[in-house]
């Protein structure tokens, strides 16, 4: 018989036991920062109706990007963020719920498309989201990118410092209307904006004459990213207040602490559910990894579930794209997370087990990771190199000396060091050392 | 435009916050046990090919029990057990992992089928797993059951007692021998005794009596449920072997502090994976769960990917269906679970925001979580109706005379009580309180 492929799918990450220990410690760290913040932990399923994420019917192109399956007649995929099922989720209960709710979500996303080189079909993202019913200050979109940074910081031994760049909508929209733009013309000219980093500078100047043909319009468009909004003040209205929209909210933000924001206009966050303030995280000293987070303002989360005006302000964190990308790079040294055990308890012989069981049971009672070496009739030496391969700190050895004087011998894996002592010292030194 | 759903898809769990806070509390009481007793936590992709997942090429058949589709040449499907997973993982990292290899998963799996009451189609379970190269003692199989059991007292005050049955695969085998049945009336008299419980006293008879045909054979079986294995001691050398091992490991699982455990032939275990010992874990106080975690022994966990003879001993515990299950039920008493918040943190007025939030900074630094209402124009009484709602203990109250003198009014939700202190002292009070 053939043997089947061992490798995962590719797209798929799967991580050696000591690279998910860091995985999931830098997890621990982040969602302890939102916990602090009262950040919910919602856990939501992860397929939904097909209906629920796509407004489109074209489903040859959609079954491109996603997973997707029929069962009976209900289409139905795996979700692709945790925005979708949020948006059902807190529309179904309004009444259950308290405004303004804050959620968060760490779960896994999938992404159907063609495995691309550095694109996960499977990745985690953690969430946060705060909603408000027909109304939310804007204090909330500072809160939530302080907690972002909060969180981001508290993992900086492994990923380095970070900035946010914010980002305006209405600035756009007021720009736009300034500039007097037809409904097709701003559509074009924001989906240019949105992909300006991707496609370079000379395809986006293409694009600007393409849509717009228009040389002073264009060089107006262009002199946003080189000067940013200064040159716009007191020229509309609406731009005014985008601008001092914008200006406050950095005042706000200096305000909670957080000191390394810049305003960038060319943020802009794709087509989908945004319409206020936006932003991205980067990490400074892995630019390679591009948006490390990004989020912003939605005027109307759940239009599509309820009559009821739900605002939020909400962020992903692109938690896989950050630690699997860096831990598949070996771009973490993994050392700590290399030997989580402290003591082996080394069997010498069946009749001894029972004792040794009572010896592992009180190390664990103590809070003391221990593993068991139970295939007693090996060898010492095949014993004593299981406790040295497993990294343990200690074996304690257990035959039948140690059981007639209800003791163990405990030696120490790095000094080499042995010492027989009564449970309770042995108990003592490993905590001690 | 009409309002899409808001429930989930039949099948599909999805839990309140304070539902969700006791399952989260659960999960990491129980993984706190399975660590300390060296099981490294794995997360593997929830897709797989559909190769890896069944050796079978019924598609149509399998399409009905699983969640499959097929990207590009490849055809793949959501996982519905640890197993698979983990047996093309181990196999596939033979070199980077040391034997006898500990890991345990806790994931979400996936049931195609259509959706049944108290069947859920996406799930929690908690697996962990031993194992070895060539070579694996029973006492193994022993450590397993006594860490579940661990795992499950760790959550008791939700749960109840538990107790576990242990049965033996060798023993049927060599009952089967003994009465010379054929292969095919071995299967048959298999899927009878696994389904018996299922099935009832007069159909599992009909099904004896429909394979064997002979009364003499028809009462041995039956008179094992009513009996036990005491009547077969020195009938043959195989049984002799098999209720040796049986009840040899009754004594290692004393030995090891497991007082709960009884043998009973009836536990079966389906038809895959194990060939030695096999085990279930019953709630006490809960029967209408069924099985809280079963598992068992299997001679060769991963021969569909490598030539390496890798014997394992496993088991899975039900995680959702036990606390989904008492959840969605309201069998858990969830108030300590309500009230996750210690202060909120109010601001009267936009002008002492930057004060609020540097309060808020240091009671979050402090350990306190906190969440601060920030539509900073609206009333002190809907702001003391929000910290309310939410349960703070305690409502921090920033106005203009408490910027002026650097200090917050604290008030006790409970009591009632209001105090003007520094902040340091009102940290103070809030962790002591």
């Amino acid at each position: 018989m053939d043997l089947k492929p061992t490798k995962p799918l590719s797209g798929f990450i799967e991580l050696l036991p000591a690279q998910q220990r860091c995985f999931d410690y830098c997890a621990n760290k982040m969602q302890n920062v939102l916990q602090l913040a009262g950040f919910s932990l919602l856990d939501l399923p992860a397929i939904e109706r097909a209906e629920v994420l796509t407004d489109k019917d074209n489903w040859d192109e959609i079954e491109t990007q996603m997973f997707l399956f029929q069962k009976g007649d209900t289409k139905m995929g795996l979700r692709y963020d945790g925005t979708v099922g949020l948006s059902r989720y807190v529309a179904g209960h309004l009444n259950n719920l308290v405004f303004p709710f804050r959620a968060s979500q760490f779960s896994k996303r999938y992404r159907g498309e063609r495995a691309q080189r550095g694109r996960y079909r499977e990745f985690y993202q953690m969430d946060l989201d705060i909603m408000g019913i027909n109304s939310l200050s804007t204090n909330y979109d500072a809160e939530i990118i302080s907690v972002i940074g909060a969180a981001l910081d508290s993992v900086a031994e492994f990923i380095g410092p970070n900035e946010v760049r914010v980002g305006s909508r209405p600035f756009w929209d007021a720009l736009f209307d300034y500039l007097e733009l037809n409904e097709k013309q701003k559509k074009e000219i924001f989906v240019l904006i949105d992909k300006k980093d991707k496609m370079g500078d000379d395809d986006f100047s293409e694009g600007l004459k393409d849509t717009l043909n228009n040389p002073d319009k264009e060089n107006i468009i262009k002199s946003v990213f080189a000067d940013g909004y200064k040159k716009f003040v007191k020229k509309s209205e609406k731009l005014d207040a985008a601008i001092a929209e914008l200006t406050d909210f950095m005042k706000v933000l200096d305000g909670m602490g957080v000191k390394n924001a810049i305003i960038d206009l060319s943020i802009a966050r794709g087509l989908a559910y945004y319409t206020g303030l936006v932003f991205e995280f980067k990490l400074i000293n892995h630019p390679e990894l591009g948006t490390a987070a990004g989020g912003g303002r939605y005027a109307d989360l759940a239009g599509k579930f309820s009559k009821t005006k739900i605002i939020g302000v909400g962020a992903a964190i692109g938690f896989s794209r950050i630690f699997a990308s860096m831990l598949e790079n070996n771009q973490i040294d993994l050392t700590r997370f290399s030997e989580p055990i402290d003591v082996a308890v080394l069997v010498m012989g069946d009749e001894n087990l029972q004792y040794a069981m009572q010896v592992l049971n009180e190390l664990r009672s103590a809070n003391i990771p221990s593993i068991p070496y139970l295939d007693t009739d090996k060898k010492f030496k095949n014993q004593i190199e299981y406790a040295d391969k497993i990294g343990a700190r200690f074996a304690a050895i257990i035959g039948e000396t140690e059981v007639a004087k209800n003791v163990i011998a405990l030696k120490d894996m790095k000094s080499g060091n042995q010492e027989t002592l009564s449970l309770a010292d042995a108990i003592k030194k490993i905590k001690g050392a």
